[in-house]
This record gives structure tokens, sequence and C-alpha cells, in this order.
């Protein structure tokens, strides 16, 4: 443990991971805890900390996530595109907790016109990417609760665009007459590439779409798994769509970011649009991305600035 | 009351409306009461009715919508499309109850390759509808939970379209992040005019729109009224879009049918796009509707055939 140089928080909404990360950025240990956010006021934020950095050297730490929004431990405000890596690592929020630094990244948003968007999390998780592909041009698309689109240019983030579909498939199949008509869900199966490919190649909208998975149900005996399948088909169509239509370039490199689940979703239903993907799992980008941050930011001990 | 030669149900699936008819199909008599469709047994229906109609003469009884569903009191199936107000008046369901004679109204169904859809009660309305406007052609949009779109040709129903924006409306703004940033609901205001307005001129995805009313909300101070109306603007013109990108046509006879809480905001969104309505209150066209079935199936006590 006494070469860890620095702590690395990946703090989200529901679950905290921490890792004492080594001098090459490595991980020499992780823990994981709850998150607090929404609920902790600063004392707990504090205890929280300590009892995920217990027995870890006195070094500095750094976080990304929900800890840095008006509900986390300390606010870091949301930064405007386009912006790069050195943008970001020039606005970080540093304050003392007793002896020791720490540091938050902030968050991006987009004002544009009657446009409005904000990422918080994401925008470390894309330095990560960025830190081993340093001048990347094209669309990285983080599928989720709140999938982001995002434009690169040569390394810099130039646009971005949420879709709610992961909270709409939760809203749609709990809340609304399908829940009758759906079944749990593992991976995508051949009902979702056979309704992606039809809806690839059909010019109806998803929204017609929707109330056909029930009224099948009714008329036909139906196997739920299927019908969950061919939901999820038409919700991710609608977000591909969407991309589409808000002027997200599908033909440049396309890279997705995410959990591997959710990942291998997007890859069959955008292969039903003829386009290949480059796929990376978010969490394994949060190391490397607050080690890169910190080094450029000087916060490292014993660093050489 | 000795003058009632009909009784009209209106039974769906959280209310039902009793009417006792005269000669003329005018109600001398209203009632109303609990459903129970999805909860009762047949001794539950039988009970429900004899409290409804009690004091009532002995006459036949019409009943549309879920009564006739698989979980009503007796099952009047699915009719297809194409399909008029002739064909569904020959397609009624009757039995006994003790010595009076009860029928049913059926539903209709769409099977069309790889479409589906079904409707129940909306048939009556619109057979209601039919019976003022014999020779119809245009198209028929009923708002509600489960907004119907239907096209008529010279007073025959040849397709129909379910899209589900009352019951998104409600999973939204109840079960996504958005419940946080609108309030409750009136009549549609100028914040609603002006979205409709700028979504007709815009080509943007409505699915883009709607993450950026929550992101705005956390940007800027906004008043959770405005955002309620804009969440409407963006769901009913994605049905607006959805229809005609479905192939309904917009530019001939568009009736709008339904409460008038509802058709105002659709007349109002409909405007924006360049299209003019003819409105109608939905729960009026029932009875007449029913009475118009009836005296075409020859069921009114009396009734010369």
């Amino acid at each position: 443990m006494s070469n860890g140089v620095l702590i690395g928080l990946d703090w989200g909404t529901t679950n905290v991971r921490a890792a004492l990360l080594d001098a090459h950025g490595n991980a020499i240990d992780e823990r994981r805890g709850e998150s607090g956010v929404g609920q902790f006021n600063q004392k707990d934020f504090e205890r929280n900390f300590d009892a995920l950095t217990q027995d870890w050297p006195q070094v500095p730490a750094i976080a990304a996530g929900m800890v840095g929004s008006r509900q986390g431990w300390v606010e870091a405000e949301y930064l405007s595109v386009p912006c790069d890596t050195e943008v970001l690592s020039n606005s970080l929020i540093s304050f003392k907790y007793g002896e020791r630094d720490i540091t938050i990244v902030p968050g991006l948003k987009l004002e544009n016109g009657a446009r409005y968007d904000v990422m918080r999390g994401e925008e470390t998780q894309l330095a990560g990417f960025l830190a081993a592909h340093e001048n990347f041009t094209g669309t990285i698309i983080m599928p989720g609760t709140h999938s982001k689109w995002v434009t690169l240019k040569s390394g810099r983030i130039v646009d971005f665009q949420t879709y709610m579909t992961g909270e709409f498939f939760d809203a749609v199949s709990e809340h609304t007459i399908l829940r009758h008509s759906v079944s749990d869900q593992t991976g995508p199966d051949s009902f979702f590439a056979d309704k992606v490919k039809m809806l690839a190649a059909n010019s109806g909208s998803i929204e017609g779409e929707l109330f056909g998975l029930r009224a099948r149900h009714l008329l036909e005996e139906c196997d739920a798994g299927r019908l969950r399948q061919e939901l999820s088909a038409l919700l991710i169509m609608a977000e591909l769509r969407a991309g589409q239509t808000d002027g997200f370039d599908l033909n440049q490199h396309v890279v997705l970011v995410g959990t591997e689940t959710l990942t291998v979703f997007y890859e069959t239903a955008l292969k039903a649009m003829g386009c290949s993907t480059q796929n990376h799992r978010g969490t394994t980008l949060v190391w490397p991305a607050l080690f890169d941050l910190a080094a450029k930011a000087n916060l490292i001990e014993g660093q050489i600035a």
C-alpha cells in the first residue's frame, strides 16, 4: 500500500467505488460503498470517505460523478462544451479535508439556443477514453438510464445529447399496460435481432409499434420474454433514430462505452443499421481518467510539475 | 320512466354509466357506478347491473366497452376492420340475463402483416359520430390514455392505430427524473402553444428534447407548471408526428373526439401544424350510438323490424 500515490473515487448516485492508485495509475486496492448523494450531509460524506480509505496512505484524492452535484459533498459547477481534457484538468475543484487535498471533477453542460443538456460522471469516462485515443474524431454512445451521445473532434468534446432510454424502458415496462406483457430480460436474443432488422428496414413510427406489442399479446398467445426483447428493440431503435435526426454521425467511428450487458444490445441494433462499433467498458476507463487528470493538474505527490 | 325502451351502458375499465333511453334515443335517466372489470365475477356483474338499473322498466340493455373483454361480463370478440356500422350491428353478442336480453358491442381489431391493434369502446363513439355523419371520409383522432387514430372512408372504418400518449405522460411525469420538474396541469397555456409552434418548425427529435426539460431545470430557475406544459407539448407533438409517419392524413377532415380538457391541447397542437379540426365530446356520442346499433339490430321493444 505504501506505493500508493493517489486515491480515485467513482462516486455516482447509488454507489461509490474507491481505488488506491500507484505511480503508473494502476489500482493496488479497490473498495465499494453506498453513495449517499441526496441523503448525506457534509459530515456523512466525510465519514463515508474515511471508511472507504481507511488504512490507505495520506495521499490526495480525486473524485468524479454525482458527488460534485448540488446534493453532493462539494459542488463542482458544470463546465461548458466545447471542451477537452486540458480544459477539464484546469477546471477541477479542490478543497482541504483535514490535511488532505480532495479534488472533484466538474460535469459538463450544453446551452445552445433552446437546447440544454448536462452530464456528470460521463466526462470522466470520456477523459479515460481520450487518454488512450488522444485525437479521436467520431461519435461516442454511452448507453444507460440516461444515454449520452457525444461528438468528438480531434480529442475535443464539441456536442452531446441525452436520451432517457433506460428510464423510459423502466417506466414503460413497469408503469404502463405493457407491464402485463413483458418479463425479465437477459442479453439480446433472436427476437431482438429480428425486430431491430425489421425496424431498420421500416419507415413506420416507433410510437405506433409500442401498443402493437400489447395488442398482439391480446390477440395471440405470445411469450413475455419475446415481448420484452421487442420492447428493448423499439426503445433502442427510437434512440438510434433520434440520434441520427439530431445530427450525430454514424458513418464515421462509432464507439460504445458502457456495461457489457447494455452495449451488446446497442451493438446488435447498430449492426442492423449497417454500422460497426468499437466497445469499451465504462468503469474500466475511470481510474486511467482520474490519474491522467490528476497528473495534468499536478496533484500527485512527488510529481515533478 | 315508463316510456323507456332501451337501457344503454357505457362500461369502461374504471367506471360505468347507465342510461334509460326513450323511443327517440334520448336519456330519461342516468346513473353511474364502478366498473369492476378485472375484479368482478359473473355474479358481481349481475349485481352491479341490478343496482344500476333498479326501478327502471324491464327493457333490453346494450353495453359497450371493457365489459365485453375477456375480463368482462361476457366476452364479445374483436371484429376485424375494415368495418362499418352495418357490420357492427350484425356482430353484436346477445345473451339472456333472467328474462332480459343483454347485448354487448364487440371491439375492433387490426391484424395487418406485422401490425396489430385493438380498440374497445371507441368503436361505439365512432358509431355515434357516424350516426350523424353517415358517409364521413377523413381522420378521427381520439386523444386519451391510449389515443386512437382512425381513418374513415365513406363511413367505413378502414384503419386505426393506437398511441399510448396519456399513459406515457403519466409514466414519464411520475416515474422518471422529470417528476422533479413538473407540476399539476390545467388547460394549455402560452408555454404549451410556444413549444408546439417551436416543434412544428423544428426538425430535431422529441426524444432529445425530453431530457432537455430536466437539464434546463438544473441550469436555470424554471417554473414547474411551464415544464409540465412543455412535457405535454413534446408528447402530443410526438404523437402527431408519429400519426403522420404512419400515413394518417391531416390534410382532409380532421375530427377530435374526446374530453374537452384533452381535445383543446390537441386542437392547439394541430393548429400549430396548420391544421383545423372539428371537436366532439366522446361521452355524448355513446347513447346515440347504442340506440342506433340496437335499432339496426331490431333489439328495441315494440320496434317494427
